[in-house]
């Protein structure tokens, strides 16, 4: 498996850190913002004397919970139909172990999170990409580019809606067209949806669950870590009303015994978090958004989309070579003490040399913050020795 | 992935409870007594207000904290040497995937504990075992049953040391066997060492890290699970001084993001705990197993091995088919309104016949209890329509 050029990118950013150099961290996905205060709360009246194995799919009182949740987005599952996992991570890779033989082949537009493909390695899998592209604002590709793909070894499509790393939203158009593509040739729509509660621009979040006569070959992903900001607390879910499949998934969750059992009672009380909290937290990105995004377009050569949704952004930059920029930032620049880690796309893109002058931002620190960050990144490309502009 | 005959029968166990039956768990190795009380006062005192990733090696200050742990028995690893894992599962199925290509082999004694396989069926590699019998109590086989099985393909050996599901203990000189074996044939010993807290006979517990000449060759999985009865939190680790080995570990730590944060602060509490609590739990078993093994090997037909460490036995019954006898246990018969719930060993054996008449029973319930569940067992035994005796 081989180490995503983020990863690589760590230690220097420890190098830089220890040099004493301010690292502004737009290169991850983990929110500054607070855990839901009830659900912190919750840790403290934790009233048992073993922490004992939770069931392998999880406490049926999250489950429960969960299905309540998923019917204010209009999600009709029911407990039975979900799955708790060790995070989002996990139920990716249960869906593609319980999905996938070795050999087989699955669709998904590019640029996509990176470690979809590990996962995919892991179960001997192979993912095919169609390209989305800057210029269209990372639009779901045409359709006929996944039919391009279509083999006998296809067994599905994967979809991350609201998008990490782009912040794309799919249209009702687009999600109908994935539907009538799945439908045709029998597949499985796995749909990562966990930024669902970061939709910024009045447009519906569309959930696979949504679209009508594939209800048996949705296999939903979800994570309760960014929407209320506790990534490390390991908590996901797997959701399929495919019998079948969620029997060969439960060999899986009962190999490894349970999800983390303090993380379940965190999540069950994350979901009574206050409507204060929720609205609280989605300002913030809303203002985050705004800011970053206005910021990144009035540098000279720079170039983001609008994203609707998540916290990330993917920005084209005027550079021979993120990966390199990227670098570059963390080992050899500063500016008044500080520099900036973003992420190459690279990272992101399966076919070689794509997104060779992009970057994903994530919108994760605070304004202040953010305001410092994007005078570094200018400062940082004009005296880059490899801009292009 | 088969699904053991042990999940088989859980639905079984929950219908037996639905018809008002008492159900004596003997079946698994969660126990009943209290986790560390300091451990649990450490929940109620976590001060962050986002609860984020911990790193994905896990929180350098358990790391740290293991590493003093493992010195007291005299394992001289330091903190760069371990990778926390989510539970011992995840450090098994991480050390497999790390170590070994699809169509490769290791070869483990067994009876064994199940999800070994799961694990190698998850990496693509081959479980080979060699049988260690009830009438030799279990000791190790024969170290040239395992030269025989070592092939090209052959790339490590399982051993889990005090043994689940036996209670066996390696001897010093079964151990030297091992690493003159390992060394020969440049092998990894992958050893599970989770219950080296339960050595009951005086004999000394022998870690693969205590073998001189094959430190790099050791993969040590441990698990806080079982000692300070914190199952339910899934913290785990690999423990090795192969620095290529940590770098491919390390892969697919990074792909899964982290560990779970509330269950690492949990055990680096854990780690702490006093003498008392330590001395309490060692002392509780110590009864239990007396009591349990006097029990069993009292009933006509049955028999047990005394076993030196864990909490599990290894019994031998007069029945047919042990799968059927516990089968039947949960769904026919009852007495007083009372069953028992046991693992059919056939589980923890690959060669097919094996453990036929062999039932693996944990003592993690009360003497009170476990005392009712042998009187219930032996009147079940009376009453089995399959019985041999």
């Amino acid at each position: 498996m081989p180490a995503s050029p983020i990863r690589k990118l760590v230690p220097l950013s420890n190098a830089a850190k220890e040099r004493g150099i301010k690292v502004y961290h737009l290169n991850i996905g983990q929110p500054d913002l607070p855990t839901p205060p009830n659900a912190l709360e919750a840790l403290k009246h934790i009233d048992r004397s073993v922490l004992e194995y939770s069931p392998s799919d999880g406490l049926k009182s999250l489950r429960e919970k969960l299905a309540v949740y998923y019917h204010r987005f209009n999600i009709n599952v029911d407990a039975d139909d979900i799955i708790v996992t060790t995070g989002g991570s996990e139920a990716v890779l249960f869906a593609f172990m319980s999905c996938l033989d070795p050999g087989d082949e699955i669709i998904v537009p590019e640029p996509a999170y990176a470690n979809y493909m590990a996962f995919a390695i892991s179960a001997g899998a192979t993912i095919k990409t169609v390209p989305s592209t800057i210029e269209r604002g990372f639009a779901l590709p045409p359709i006929a580019e996944f039919e391009k793909l279509i083999t006998p070894k296809t067994k599905g499509i994967l979809i991350c809606n609201p998008n990490n790393p782009t912040g794309y939203l799919y249209t009702h158009r687009e999600m109908n067209q994935l539907r009538d593509l799945v439908k045709r040739y029998d597949l499985f729509l796995f749909s990562d949806e966990v930024y669902r509660e970061f939709c910024y621009t009045g447009a519906p979040y569309i959930s696979a669950f949504h679209l009508h006569g594939i209800e048996e070959q949705v296999v939903l992903i979800d994570s309760v870590s960014k929407r209320y900001s506790e990534c490390g607390i390991r908590v996901g879910a797997i959701i399929t009303k495919h019998k079948e499949l969620k029997k060969n998934v439960m060999k899986f969750c009962q190999a490894r015994l349970s999800p983390p059992l303090l993380g379940q009672i965190v999540a069950e009380a994350s979901i009574d978090a206050s409507a204060d909290y929720m609205l609280g937290t989605y300002n913030e990105y809303v203002e985050r958004r705004k800011f970053l995004i206005d910021g990144i377009n009035r540098i000279p050569g720079c170039y983001s989309p609008i994203p609707m949704g998540a916290f990330y952004t993917v920005a084209k930059l005027p550079v021979d070579d993120a990966d390199r920029f990227c670098e570059w930032c963390l080992r050899e620049f500063s500016y008044e003490g500080q520099t900036v880690f973003m992420a190459p796309a690279s990272g992101f893109y399966t076919t070689p040399g794509r997104g060779k002058d992009e970057v994903r931002l994530a919108y994760v620190i605070k304004i202040e913050e953010l305001e410092k960050a994007l005078l570094v990144l200018e400062k940082a490309l004009e005296a880059y020795p490899g801009r292009t502009l």
